[in-house]
């Protein structure tokens, strides 16, 4: 089948078949077999947005694969939590792929455009929960959403929420990061009407357990107003905000 | 007291009043202080929704001066997770209370309007999953929204499912709610673009451990889109949907 | 040894004994052996306050006669955990004894006066958690502190507490009591340098864990000065507040 | 006792002993004890399978005696979680040793025959599953079992397994291995009749718990038919697949 | 949809349809929608085994009304997780059930027939874990298997389980039912070739922990061949080896 | 096999079979087969003591036919964890039991007899923990040791521990029952050279989580000469200090 | 920056600066924006204390800015958790900054001087727990305190502790530090009138569980006036003694 | 220092000394005062057995400066869980030290001789648990006790275990050392009327939780006689062995 799925690609790039005979085909065709990999191409078709791929626990072998098939499709790709050391050997056979460092993101180096109506606000309590912001701020770039961002405005210092507190309404999804207590996503929903993502992370020592004692804050929340992703996923959240955006910009 | 705000609002607006003086206003109206309960009607207008009475833990007579005073205000009132027997005895001193026994939710007599554009669709795991699902709908309903819902729904028959699926789109949130093994939402997220709220119920037994079997599976899904409630949380759910309506009805 | 400090506390009624000498022979007895239960008497001299009986667990015939020795002695008593039905049970054989209802505190009648310097503020985040706040409040009233109190100032209403901030200086100790997800001390700490006890209730559901969420939520408190009790140990943070009251007494 | 294992080794070997013969002598020989390590012959006669060695923890001596043993007496082995660089050192003393690299097995270089009937499907729901169901497949097919398999065919992606609908009710068991969320074998037992045993993986992150979350979503299945090994079991799982397997053979 | 199928069942009775058509009418008929319970008759099909329904947590109402739908439809049921008082009232509705008291199990008064080649054995460890044996005992007999039982075999004193050993090899699948240390499936596991189902149960205090320590002890068997379900999951283990048995009578 | 066992009774009650003919007898007897219940003679040989009954969990007939076999085989019976309303309904058919209320222990009236060398003594932390000590003092003198006991001896007031101490190396072995922080058998243990055996209660509230604090405390107890049983197992303490001073008296 | 903050205040007290300016002046100041890292200077005023920094987790480029902006600002600094590795590579650039190896923490060379009354006893109870212990000692050194240690002192050897009780009564605050049971703070604080901080520390094996044991036997204290920090928190500990001494200190 | 108080004691018999005299001189050497760590001489006089270092945690200098002390003391030592490299490193200044590899410990090349009647028995139920085997023979050879070991001797193959059980009542301790499902305790004690001390250890994976699994099936032990250690507490087991060994011997 993958046979097939490179002629048709040939067939593409000539123009012997438009860009809508080619989505059609691939709407008759439910997953790119890969061998073990199965790239799913469906996604874009039901759900609007790529395949993102999960960079932990696959081998580099693995990586290059789907790099260079996604290239070939002429397809956007995100993949997330890829460690420095890995970006760096798989750079090595696609030199043109950009690594977003303290997001641990790699994608390919075309620049994001604006997709979707509404925007993102991330905020992130303390200066250690940046990385899992940054792969909230980077994701939902890349996914087509306006993005704004606040760091470090934990309640230990209350007036660096104030003073944010009249931009939370003008945006359509608030995305708060915490590790430690986990007290920022029921202060900041206390204070406005736009739906709060809160991402535990697994910042802090102790009893905070890896996240746990922010993720159980969060999900106890006294506010209305919070639902909650895994620990550590700044991409789960930024994926959620955008598919509530395109909800908004139908 | 809605219309003495509202009120005070038009005073502001013919210049009646000047924006000095209404802040004046409303820095002596934060809550209403009744003892050692506090009712807060900032809410309304930081939050565009009405104080909802979590009704677990209080006393009947701290439930019958809440109920008279927004009687009294004239506002709307959504107690969740009040037993049929507490329910009993409020409602001799307030016969004019509706009771919605599945959902085990108290509302005024008044029926609600739609309020928001989009629609909540609420899907149930297993029978046993109703009375949260209830929760869920009875609130969403309260809260001004479209609601629909489809019950006993769960993986073990998947063709259940796939004949919803065409609907899935169709709706603005997907609340899902589901015990035991949690599965539902992950894979109602692989068939949609509709953004899922997953409610974890405490319905099983063993390891099950109240909930959080499920509470984990939703928050591992492997699905995108999938953010996640306290378990049990079905009024929670209910809430953020309704708060991403309301950015859709902007 | 009981018959020993029977005879002394008639030798003390009658005057043949001085209160001092009794002290004295007080200090020779290490503690009052009445068979299975030792009252520690050395515990007032040791640390200049009364044994406190946990209620939860004892007999009500343990629980009379530790009355009756007290009585006997002139010494001061405070029961907690004592549910309403034991304490009318006790009451038939003791009817002079004070029940205070929500804090489930039994005391002798007689009115507690101020013994410390400083002063204890006690704050609760929801009205739920309003039984654990009145076991400190009552603890701490008749351990002999000055205390204020403030109820239903939870987090999802920042305004009631920013309208509160300015008194958190005047006192020497905060104690806050919080279930859910106990973000309340985090915030207050931020706000003041008065040290913070933090309590946490087993109020909420779910993912709460009857009150390990607000424990692990505290514990893990980004702001400085919170130090934590067991769950719902409103008399331990009492307790402690009392000992820092005095040291600023000496 | 030793001793005598090594001198019918040699008769065995010198014909001077039929291989029934040395059978019986075994079956009335309860282990083999080899200091501290005993191996257990009568395993075979019990169960009709070989020893398999666990290799974590075990020290490259214990390892190498264990191999030689075997060797000397013709029995095959299958030594399971063997990393890659203890392998590297084990092959220099044995270097007609197979390592099947993914599965991180280790075995003798002679081809698996097929000894019972019914076979068995290895599904694993993503690509980072594949390490221990590749430790399922191997020692399937060591045990002597037709084997086939499907990789990444995980919920998120229905279409995937319903393409391979068909195909289940035509195995005697199914192993599915996932992690994260683990609903894939709630899924599958739903649509066969083919007893599933479920195999949750460590992969994932944060609330995961090292394969926690996909334990209890397997042990919660609301699909009947599905019963679970340890976390990373692959090998457990194709054990009992087995024994599956012999009794339909008999 | 309901009416429908009322029609064919009526259709049925009168002879106008055969079993046969009537077969081909359901399964083209995904499952029959009784408002907010879906019962699923395509698992007949798809599984060759009735839909089991889990009492517990379900409405007096619901079970009537799943009852009389099986009634009319002459189909077979099994309801487990009754406790004594439901079934009395669920009885004087449907006075022709029959209720297995210690396994807290409802059929209908037919009895069973063996449908499957093999057999199940059932062992327990103590007196305390017989409910959950009973519930996989009468479970396993009306799903057509022919079933032995031992009970109070548990490990304290081998002799019990050494005298049974002989027996084990005789069945096609051994159902090991053990709470406290859970060490039963492990030792009869090293005694033979037929595969063992654990099934943990509650019973024990304090580290038990409710089945946990049985649960874990089972999974980390030493012994392979050993897989595991849900604690006091007594039907699911006479399930799986149901199917079990079914693969060896193909 | 049971009526062997009858027939072989009467003899020995008529004189036909001398005592140690009837000990043969059972020696070749492994156990009792009383159909689901099975009791273990054979333990009286290999362990030199009676069977012991948990009595948690069993049903009043089950009670009822141990108790009776029992007394015809003239053996001794201990049976714990035995609620006073279950020990009512007993007694009804078996009037000369005793029931020892605090350590909810039902025995025959025969009185105990010193069987072995050393003595055991039973330390308690508070007087909440007096029905585990009660346990363990009571099936250390049913099982023949020399008891004493000291109770209310908890960390909190070190002179009553320093009181004792002196008597601590007089003993063989000191049990040391405690609930809340466990800290008590550290103590013990850092003051004496007698094994002592440390019993966790579930005795306190919130993070005791039913006894787990004070068993962790235990197992990480800082002095040597620590073990632990299981939380509330005072019998349990009690048999390990027979087997001890079994060891002592040969 | 503390300079201009006094040379306001000196103009405040001498009516140079109206209240208003003064508050204006403070409006502008809330805290330093450094980009994401929000230094907050607030604080000193609200509690009296300047900012510390956790050094886990931040790059060494944020700790370079931050060094940096407070040696402009002529202010104090405090960094803890600091390994050694690090510190090497931070004094490269500021290499007059003072490393204290055991406590991990991180000063400049100004010598603090003594700002409180009252005086911190800070108890370790192994030598392991020396880090924390240390971590305490800097900490409260650096806040102001006068501070007296002795280390090594755990419950299985009660003369040392017996030892020390005279001075327990001296200081205004015990810090106790201890790993494994955690049983110290419980003892020290049944000797004494002082108020105990209890540290538990993250020493020991196996059902530690990386110091939880300590810190549910701490949180479990059968002993009143015991609060607990977040494991291995020694400045938490110091932090609030100061916050206490402080307030002795009006 | 041991000579100081033999020749202390000698003047004790001989009368040069009077018993108060002499209780003074105990009184002025509670512990050996080395600044931050304290070593315990009483205990020897409290506990008949000499300090035992725990090594992991200790810093270098730490180590070298107690066995310099203890060498000056000509005191005997036992250093537990020492990791090879720490070893080689502390072997450079004291060379006469002996490194017992598998055990991890370090002890003075002086022999140890029989100083108890009795004798202890150390099980493993596989080769992986051999290192904490080992750490409890050499602990109870070092403390002067008789002991035989039998390692790889688990529950999957019974055979071994019914070999041995004639044994069992030769020894008066038995220590089990169990990884995994950590059945062997509860098979031994039922086959024995020696005392067991059950050790767990972190062999094993997945749901094993580092030895938890182990832990609390031996806690839940169905078999009397089982007592329990830290998991990996090999040395904790042979310590409480000596103690009850050294009551046999009084």
């Amino acid at each position: 089948m993958s046979d097939l799925i490179n002629k048709k690609i040939s067939q593409l790039k000539s123009g012997e078949l438009s860009e809508k005979e080619f989505a059609k085909f691939l709407q008759h065709l439910p997953y790119n077999n890969m061998g073990n990999i199965k790239l799913d191409f469906h996604r874009q078709l039901r759900r609007g947005l790529p395949e993102v791929i999960y960079g932990k626990g696959k081998s580099l072998l693995q990586l290059e694969a789907i790099v260079q098939k996604y290239k070939d499709l002429g397809e956007e790709i995100l993949i997330t939590k890829l460690r420095a050391d890995y970006f760096d050997s798989l750079r090595s056979s696609h030199p043109d792929l950009i690594y977003h460092e303290r997001a641990e993101i790699v994608t390919f180096d075309k620049p994001p455009e604006i997709r979707v109506k509404g925007s993102v606000l991330v905020l992130s309590a303390g200066s250690s929960d940046e990385p899992i912001a940054e792969e909230a701020v980077v994701s939902a770039q890349y996914l087509g959403n306006h993005v704004a961002k606040e760091y470090d405005v934990g309640v230990a210092c209350l007036a660096r929420i104030l003073d944010l507190q009249d931009k939370f309404n003008d945006h359509t999804v608030i995305i708060v990061v915490a590790g430690m207590e986990g007290a920022l996503p029921s202060v900041v929903a206390g204070l406005t009407s736009t739906p709060v993502i809160a991402v535990p992370t697994s910042v802090g020592y102790g009893t905070n357990f890896n996240g746990i004692a922010a993720l159980l804050s969060m999900l106890n929340s006294c506010s209305g107003g919070v639902t909650v992703t895994n620990i550590d996923n700044g991409f789960g959240a930024a994926y959620q905000a955008t598919l509530i955006n395109k909800k908004i910009s139908r």
